[in-house]
């Protein structure tokens, strides 16, 4: 697809020079960095998940390096930051001892005398533990945290490019829902119409088509319900909650339509009232928080905004999650805009804000965009209407 | 589809009695276990991968519990476990401490006075750093053990029903490969031959198409290539290692094809003779490790007999990888086919069989079958011929 950003090596330096950075002046020695967004974040690495350990180090004092398995050194050279010389790979063999080989470089690197004097380490948040033990048994004297202590501040302020990737995936999606609320949607299954949402991400141009939520009727009461054989009907609201990942960079919208009805019974020809007038709560509920974003505002205050809205209503009880995540190379990361996140909300950050409202065993509403919040305000990425479509057939 | 079995909450008992009996028989307090293959083994519960906690808790003594986001507790309550009245939802609000629920919860369960009495704990071995720390947090004092301790006694024999989803999910991936390999190929990029394989992955009833490696020409030897922008030309070999899960249950299947010439210059008519040598060696490998599957082999033994093979060859050098992995819930589990692991092979285990030889810069092949370990010798999963298929156009 033309128009797509290349993230190159200058920013890859930038990105490592950061965590080094960081990594120092939390008196760390080191970040390591398995596979996933932190890897891709820093190296441009998009490794396989293995048991076979692939791990960045990010030593406090000398150069970064990365240690990947024989099986994977091809792609693991083709990746920027190696490609651009900015750091070594550490090749292992099938039968070498991956973390032992690790923590020697790693000694060497800080010019220690031993692994032994390595006294405090950051390793990534998703790390598996079948590492993290191996790491802690190599490392007995080390005190282990999370990474994200360090990558978050670098990750969560999105420069242009990065921008730019969300914006294209947003719209993306944007172009899905839009085509899939057309319909035809009634007496099709949620499976069928979850595949189609799929296969038209990846027409898109996403790589990935990570999840399609489809919840019809009682199913839209469910926040986290995916897909299943239900046919969807006539009279009933459908939510879907769609994303994937283009260039790596994730989208996330979630849209809830009411599928008019004019059946030979003739139910259901417009929406449900009660259906209705949550919706309306809901839409002015989300309209308000992305309104009120700003650099500095509390995460949690945002929730608070959309959450007020929704309990005035008399709806609080039906808002039973937070309002929002994080999104980048990562579905769901920093910052979380969840009551009790005191953190004022960073410029440059992206997020979601998704307010939701569900009748168990009736039926439910999400509206859900992307936001990131510019110098003077909210950035919205994602464009489709938020007014109830009420769509035939 | 017809004809796939359902494991159902009778089988689930036995796999929790048994994950008890094996956590108290090992002197732990409990085994803990995240999002994952070995949570949708014990319970049958595919939940997502999130940065909200869910776990299954077995404890040595007292009945299991499974500990959920509120956002997730109709899908936990849908798992046959669950459903089939096996196991409590302990369910957390989204500012609740879902930690300090657990280890609370798990203290009362085993009678203790407090967690700090908690000493040995067994966790997934894939659960995430984030979740590792805060439970090493929660419980100081407790030493931390992985949990495939516990989960590969079960996981790695499987049951009838296992083994016929296995042939399922081979069967269906061995028709996407015939029919891949009947072309057309020339011309098009692997991505797009990639985006075919999935599809037809779908068509045939995965739910999950994970991967579909399409290697040609040079990018042949690059054992974990994905697909690339290259076009597939005449006159060179292709690789396809495709595969995804149906009903949970994986594929993974390799077959390499000759891409005939007959090309204006009529280069590559037959293929390159060097190839078709070492091919012949490989296929002869491949074989001759199959038919050394036996219950109490070692597992090493079967990378012993194919990388003789190879060796006397004098292509040692190029087989860098481990002959395979097992596979059933995971792509990649117990047992590993690899140097250095003594364990007896068991009868009933599943794994994949695939050496490879590859000539960095020039081409590579690789035979890949999923083969089961019967009570008399190996049942093969796969039936795609391994013959070298010279394929037109």
């Amino acid at each position: 697809m033309a128009g797509r950003p290349v993230i190159g090596p200058d920013r890859f330096a930038l990105r490592l020079t950061g965590a080094a950075g960081l990594t120092a002046g939390a008196g760390l020695d080191a970040l390591l960095v398995g596979v996933g967004s932190d890897l891709r974040y820093l190296t441009g690495y998009p490794a396989l998940a293995l048991e076979r350990l692939t791990m960045l180090v990010v030593p406090a004092r000398g150069a970064a390096f990365l240690i990947a398995p024989r099986l994977e050194v091809s792609s693991a050279r083709a990746c920027p930051a190696v490609a651009g010389g900015l750091i070594e790979v550490v090749t292992w063999d099938e039968t070498d001892d991956a973390v032992a080989l690790l923590v020697d470089r790693l000694s060497a690197r800080l010019g220690l005398p031993s692994s032994g004097a390595i006294g405090r380490v950051a390793i990534s948040d998703r790390l598996w533990a079948m590492f993290v033990l191996r790491l802690q048994a190599a490392l007995p004297a080390a005190s282990f945290e999370l990474g994200s202590a360090i990558t978050r501040q670098l990750r969560m302020v999105k420069d242009p490019d990065e921008i730019t990737l969300l914006r294209l995936a947003a719209e993306a999606a944007d172009r899905v829902i839009a085509r899939i609320s057309r319909g035809p949607l009634v007496g099709r299954t949620e499976a069928e119409v979850s595949r189609e949402i799929r296969e038209r991400l990846v027409d898109e141009g996403h790589e990935l088509a990570e999840f399609a939520i489809v919840g019809s009727g009682l199913n839209s009461a469910s926040p986290h319900h995916e897909a299943s054989d239900r046919r969807i009907q006539a009279g009933e609201p459908v939510v879907f909650d769609i994303g994937g990942a283009l260039d790596g960079y994730c989208s996330d919208t979630t849209r809830t339509i009411w599928i008019k009805g004019g059946d030979d019974a003739g139910r259901g020809a417009d929406p449900d009232p009660d259906f209705a007038k949550f919706y309306e709560v809901l839409r002015t509920a989300q309209a308000a928080a992305t309104a009120a974003v700003r650099p500095g505002i509390a995460c949690q205050g945002l929730d608070a905004t959309a959450r007020g809205i929704i309990e005035a209503a008399g709806y609080g009880p039906q808002f039973f999650h937070r309002l929002g995540h994080g999104i980048g190379l990562e579905a769901h990361e920093d910052p979380y805009l969840v009551t009790g996140n005191l953190e004022p909300l960073p410029a440059g950050s992206a997020f979601s804000i998704e307010p939701g409202i569900y009748f168990e065993g009736r039926f439910g509403a999400r509206i859900e965009d992307i936001v990131v919040c510019g110098p003077d305000g909210p950035i919205v990425l994602n464009q489709s209407p938020t007014e109830l479509q009420v769509v035939s057939g």
